[in-house]
């Protein structure tokens, strides 16, 4: 069993963070960069320039970020005198990136200072998204475009159909599509990649990767916080956008997409458009029984009891936002027929858990007796990336009989894995111009296109999302959704 | 995960053993009935009858096998007081059961001592194998067999097909062919009965069995000892007839058997003759590139020097008898066609091993780069039952390439399954009247007819075994064996 592969350095490079003083920067853009300058893979003269209105100098951002770092990373990662080279790196110019007045200039010069024409420049945009376009344009028409720039996008891209294709077109007219990196940090994470790997590297999988052998799927993710101080931007999205749209529709493509013919950017992801163009539209009728929101209201979590979600947003709160959406989708193709894939996504769960488990159909009566349930795997993303394969096997003893066990392959034993952060390996990336872990226009927008009329039939429909108690599962209507077709959530079927 | 399947109590019976002074029967048999008496499957009338020529009594027979317990199984599974109320229903009656003079009558009136007529009785040959037909026919003609009667036949069933007919003739004429257990303590292994587990209720592996997945099969039983005393037995024997005939060919049937219609014995067992019959027959011109004779010479084990095989003999010898085989069987069916069995068996190996291989073939370039080696499935009956699935995943990093890595499932874990000597199962199957796990004459037959000719071949060879170093893995060509088909044994893959 061998280690991690080797972080190749990169080339020097330029990294423009717009919305420098957000918490995103704080909590995972600088912390990745400091991770892997201390590993080497970044060259001493790369330089991270934060902007934002904020009005900062170096040494006061310097500050900041040094504080971002002693909070975010582990101890023993925290080196005084690589943070001190690594801040050396850390720039700072006040700017509103949105806004054509400002000091681009100033932002200009320092990018040009000492660097050579093609020396590659990345502009990471960590702002709220309808500001994107205009961060864009600005970038372009100041000037700081070169051949070798790229933008990055966080999500959300827009809030439905229409406001993702403003964002895509407003800074499409100034970045080639090809230098556009959307990102979706569930593509950096190994487990969701490793979804490639196992489905097609090993035909003992692959062979059973359809309709004729799986009977659903389901992905969950679940989360035991609750808003966490993020409730004006929260309370704008919900778990439909904030986590449907697009973290468990990315898993949902890797998991159905066909075999592309290769692993270049856009092999795989025209294979993932197709998964997501697939998808059964689900229209007015079906809603009601295809889709479940939930709300949480006060309720326990670890024998302690936690306010509910209007609570927690302010005593006057009639939020109907939901934060909590249990879905069946339907794949309509040739593999797929039939075969729901439950997506899930809530807030004040149980327990915080990522996983992806795919259902085998039950095995009819036969050689070892009476018809059995079906077995399946488990990919676990959060928090410990592990595949679990089903495995039976005659359980000891005199008489023949099946036991179940799992072949469990952990993905990430801390004794031979340096733990990375998802965002490490997709910031660099960017630096390197490799977008196949970064979601293409066309997947974003048909993934819109999929989410909008849920969106819109939740508009017109006065009666707001199921309430559940904090630290349970969510509303009843989550497991009915799988009771009518004879199915089970996870946890129901483990516990 | 559960544990064990439960004991359930047997049916009372007479356990009558002839040879009941030998080794097998103070290592094995003493030791396996006691194990289940302790347990509380046999009930407290069952009555166990060695017999033997030598002139002992109950009480003298009972103190060899109170020694033999205290020899032979683990200190913490003998208890005083278990051990005094087994050794109560253990007698001995003096009898040459090849000869019709002497004390049948006594062990006849032993056994009808306060005994149902339709109470179990097993008769368990564990003497020489040519004394078979004379026993059967004294217990047959001095009415000891009852309709409750089974016979246990140890092997060697002969020492070639015409002396095997010979002993299944002679004991046939006495009992019918369902009465008659042929006893192969391989099949009591758990490991072993699992591969029918493995392969029909798994779907994953069921599908990849077969010669478009599967590039050859190889089945290891090495042993590190050399005679242990054993030497006039052996040398009567070699590895050909002590392992390949019956052990190896066994697992050899399970591995590569069709679905068979049921688990009942007779649906099992053909299918296994089905597999024995598809031998590809190995002629002279085959022999010399197909089969591979050894005899070590001295060497070293554990850095220790050990004598050579002739030299444990005795001085003089000149023996000529294989102390290892390696041989190429295929077989010749649709599921099978060209895909190479390799089978060996040797002593004075490097490790003691007993594993099945389960090679698959080697991925073609493409999705993830260059051609790879095919991964393997590995069943390992010896020292520490477990099997290993290959799985291809993604090796952690950001680059995308991929490592094998081997889910693990250990099958004799110590912490939930109780240790059980093969013989255990097979012995209480005898008295429950379950004959699947033995074998049928026509197995034994089929068996002696494929090995047969290798043995005629050898008697007219004056070439004799190749020489090896005792604690290596046999002659080079055994090796060579495999390389000439691009082929390798595990330790040479693995190491």
């Amino acid at each position: 069993m061998t280690t991690s592969t080797p972080l190749e350095p990169v080339d020097s490079f330029d990294y423009v963070i717009f919305g420098a003083t957000g918490d995103l920067t704080m909590r995972k853009l600088l912390p990745a960069l400091y991770r892997r300058f201390a590993e080497g893979q970044i060259p001493d003269d790369a330089r991270i320039v934060g902007t934002a209105r904020s009005p900062l100098d170096d040494a006061s951002y310097r500050e900041r970020a040094q504080k971002a770092l002693k909070e975010f990373i582990r101890e023993d990662e925290y080196a005084d005198d690589t943070v001190r080279r690594f801040l050396e790196r850390v720039h700072y110019v006040s700017l509103n990136g949105a806004e054509a007045g400002g000091n681009w200039d100033g932002l200009k010069s320092l990018l040009e200072k000492d660097a050579a024409e093609d020396r590659v420049r990345v502009f990471y945009l960590a702002t709220a998204p309808d500001l994107y376009g205009d961060i864009a344009r600005n970038v372009d028409e100041k000037g700081l475009r070169t051949a070798s720039s790229r933008i990055v996008l966080e999500k959300p891209i827009g809030t439905d159909l229409e406001t993702a294709r403003k964002v895509n077109e407003g800074v499409g007219r100034h970045f080639p599509e090809n230098t556009i990196f959307r990102i979706d940090h569930y593509l950096g994470k190994e487990a969701v990649q490793n979804i490639i790997a196992l489905r097609f590297a090993n035909p003992m999988l692959e062979r059973m990767w359809d309709r004729e052998s799986i009977e659903y799927v389901q992905i969950t993710a679940a989360e035991t916080v609750g808003l966490e101080g993020r409730g004006g931007y929260y309370d704008g999205s919900g778990a439909l956008r904030d986590m449907i749209q697009n973290h468990l529709l990315q898993v949902l493509t890797v998991v159905a997409m066909e075999r592309p013919a290769s692993l270049e950017a856009d092999a795989l992801r025209d294979e993932k458009v197709r998964v997501l163009t697939s998808l059964k539209p689900l229209d007015r009728d079906h809603l009601a029984t295809s889709v479940v929101r939930g709300q949480y209201v006060q309720g326990k979590q670890d024998g302690k009891p936690v306010p509910g979600y209007r609570e927690e947003l302010g005593d006057d709160s009639a939020s109907t936002t939901e934060t909590f959406v249990a879905l069946k989708a339907e794949v309509d193709n040739p593999r797929w027929q039939g075969v729901p894939f439950y997506l899930r996504s809530g807030k004040r769960m149980p327990e915080k858990l990522t996983e992806i488990v795919i259902q085998f159909r039950a095995a009819e009566a036969g050689l070892f007796g009476d018809a059995r349930p079906g077995s399946r795997v488990r990919i676990r993303i959060q928090p410990n990336e592990s595949i679990r394969l089903p495995l039976f096997v005659k359980q000891p003893g005199d008489r023949f009989a099946l036991e179940e066990v799992d072949a469990l392959s952990t993905l990430n034993d801390p004794s031979r894995v340096v733990y990375r952060d998802s965002y490490e390996g997709l910031l660099l990336d960017a630096v390197k111009g490799s977008p196949a872990l970064f979601v293409r226009k066309d997947e974003t927008e048909a993934a819109w296109r999929w989410v909008t009329p849920i969106l819109d039939a939740w508009g017109k429909d006065t009666q707001g999302p199921d309430p559940y108690e904090a630290g349970t599962w969510g509303p009843d209507a989550a497991r009915e959704l799988l009771r009518r077709a004879g199915h089970r959530w996870i946890e129901d079927i483990a516990g």
